[in-house]
């Protein structure tokens, strides 16, 4: 009849197998159960969003980047990121909502950037947030619930890598340099990527002597454990009250048991220009010329664009798609844990309803029990178990109906035992 | 400075506040436990599609009704549905899938619909499909597996009502009418709505005698039990092999023990073309009045538009967002389950990173566990216990940590007990 569509998706687009979703899934879940664990509420916003509103604050999306279009009379689009969609949720919900608000969300967002390797036009998010009255020990939370997280899928040790706007700010006022701060910021954010000789250069373009040049790589090369930078700060002017904070955070980040993946590293400057405390960055022990997996930082203003009330907040995201391209192989056998998975196999069309029965019995104790539809030859039966990643095979013949038994294979070894249902429903172990 | 933007969502779109989606999240859970229990396997699809591919065929959903737009030289379109998605899927990936290919997919969907009660532009769609070789077998096993996932959140009774396409086109060729079956199978499906005066003149004015319009309107109230509509149904020509596959749907239904849950009827007919087999509506027994909370049935070529093999299917869709802002409060009790959820409560603000590791020392063992960051007055902190839904405060004081040990109050009761950590750790039954 008529001609074939070409069964494809836009370009920068990507879909996951079902095997590769079942790992993904679970690291999803793995994740959200610690960011429940400390209290943190999920949420979804919607994806479509009045243009008016999400576009209000140029984020890190920028316009050309955003899916936008007209529907009727209606500008919308897609959301580009969830802070700002957080910042509309909260101003739009304030009363109905309890503060400290603690949310995690895991969604989609859409970009129109160019696609590379690892990064996607359509990908998921992983955002906690925490939106209240400032407080350091906000920051050390949400620090800690992020190593936790990462730690849960099998990613351990990270190493998270922490500075503070605030402490750069009263550096930079103490050498005598006041102005062009985001522009200062962003240099020392390359650091990493073009080195100090480039970065000098972009500096000195600013007006600022070679001295004061010099002050800024040598206070951006400071890194290490607490103990180790604050004694390198010392060099600098740095209020008692900021520093105090920088010592809570290491006191706290050491009750949560995870200063051994903590760095102080004064290079971390982070490109959006709404934080204004600590700022995050985390990298993978061993797969470090990935970049950072996840980030985020302390803000003042979060609803700034839709509410008078002030909320100050910090958050931190986790690029999950990023994360899962990179890091599947890896984390599949640690996570894809050892829970039964059983394909029932009546060896004759007529024993279709007994296996229906034994089924339906394993059901309450095994993660996944199918029965084949059709009665195919024990090969396709035995193929189709291995594709599904069956552990076990039950198999229901003449002996096994005469006996009221199953007979159960281990897809692994393939040994065979013959048992009863009652007996095996008793204690999976015998498996 | 600048003015205000309300915040504010596109008319017909909507959220959950972080208690509603709590639920919402439950049943989704339950939900896909129990597709996952019969060896479905999870998939998402991108939710933006090239428009030339997604709209190859019309669905249900019309062009108007498609959130469609250009970007750059890239026509594109949100989905609004998952059955063409799956098409599409399971024709660009079908040398890497596993037939029978089994999968449920729960997300977002999108039609620029007007909004009514209950009836939203953006929502969740729940699907399970079964592509492959055509069996009855795998009907029984999507009536199954979609009543036993509503049974899974509290929906018990449901009535499935079932009828099928192909004893519809017998029953019409016996009585001589073989032309306009679409419009025939219409004027049936809306018999509930509008009675059978109404259909009776919508039938005539299609050239039916009114002795065609009197036997159609006949055997669209057959409804009962297997059984019963057997006996009703020898009224009519139908062939063995059609009546062959009745019985043995119904004989499996009633292996899989829900045989009480379901209701031949006639009068379904489904509005969607591709139906051939067959069709599924449900009702949750005490709401009826909701009309359908999902429905489904057998189609015979699934991918026609992408692929030249031909792959036969059959699927049962729950309108999740629907079901759930009917049946939320009704449900809500049933799935939020007894587990734990914890606030520490340090009475000094000193004893703040005690009260870190005793949190961290429960989160073990229990779902949810916080510190509140700042020392509130106990009353503030009880406040906001009881709006994070907590079980139960920890309370961290003097007494408490002179002794090494916690006050335990239950916030259902108001309940008090002083315990050590440790023996909480062992026995959360002596809450």
């Amino acid at each position: 009849m008529s001609n074939l569509i070409s069964p494809r998706l836009p370009g920068g687009f990507y879909e996951l197998l079902p095997q590769d979703q079942k790992v993904f899934d679970v690291m999803v879940s793995k994740i959200s159960q610690v960011y429940s664990s400390f209290g943190y509420e999920h949420i979804e916003t919607s994806a479509l969003e009045l243009t008016e509103v999400i576009a209000a604050k140029g984020g890190e999306g920028a316009d050309k980047e955003m899916y936008s279009f007209t529907k009727g009379t209606t500008d919308l689009s897609l959301h580009y990121d969830l802070t700002v969609p957080l910042a509309r949720y909260v101003s739009q919900n304030e009363t109905q909502l309890t503060f400290p608000f603690k949310r995690y969300q895991i969604q989609k967002v859409w970009r129109a950037e160019k696609p590379q390797k690892g990064r996607y036009r359509e990908f998921y998010q992983c955002d906690i947030d925490v939106i209240g009255k400032p407080s350091v020990r906000m920051d050390a939370e949400v620090v800690a619930v992020t190593i936790k997280a990462l730690n849960s899928i099998g990613l351990s040790p990270v190493t998270v890598r922490i500075a503070n706007r605030k402490i750069l700010q009263e550096v930079l006022a103490g050498i005598g340099v006041t102005e062009n701060f985001s522009h200062i910021v962003r240099c020392i954010d390359k650091l990493e990527k073009v080195g100090s000789k480039v970065v000098s250069e972009m500096l000195a373009a600013q007006n600022l002597t070679s001295r004061q040049v010099e002050s800024i790589l040598a206070f951006a090369t400071i890194q290490g454990t607490y103990a180790q930078v604050v004694s390198q700060l010392s060099d600098y002017t740095i209020s008692e009250e900021t520093m105090n904070e920088l010592q809570k955070l290491s006191l706290y980040l050491t009750e949560y048991g995870i200063s051994d993946q903590i760095t102080f590293d004064f290079s971390i400057a982070r490109g959006l220009d709404y934080y204004t405390g600590f700022v995050f960055e985390t990298k993978v022990v061993g797969m470090e010329d990935v970049g950072s997996i996840a980030s985020g930082g302390r803000y003042d203003d979060l609803c700034g664009n839709y509410s008078k009330s002030s909320y100050a907040g910090v958050g931190f995201s986790i690029g999950l798609s990023r994360l899962f391209s990179v890091v599947s192989e890896h984390i599949s056998q640690a996570i894809l844990s050892g829970d039964l998975r059983m394909i029932v196999i009546p060896l004759k069309d007529e024993y279709y309803q007994h296996a229906l029965g034994v089924a339906d019995n394993l059901r309450e104790k095994v993660a996944s029990v199918e029965v084949l539809y059709e009665a195919k030859s024990m090969r396709d039966q035995l193929s189709y178990a291995n594709a599904k990643e069956a552990t076990h095979v039950i198999i229901i013949g003449d002996d096994e109906v005469q006996q009221n038994k199953v007979t159960v294979k281990d897809m692994k070894t393939g040994e065979q035992k013959m048992l009863s249902v009652e007996d095996l429903m008793r204690d999976f172990s015998v498996l």
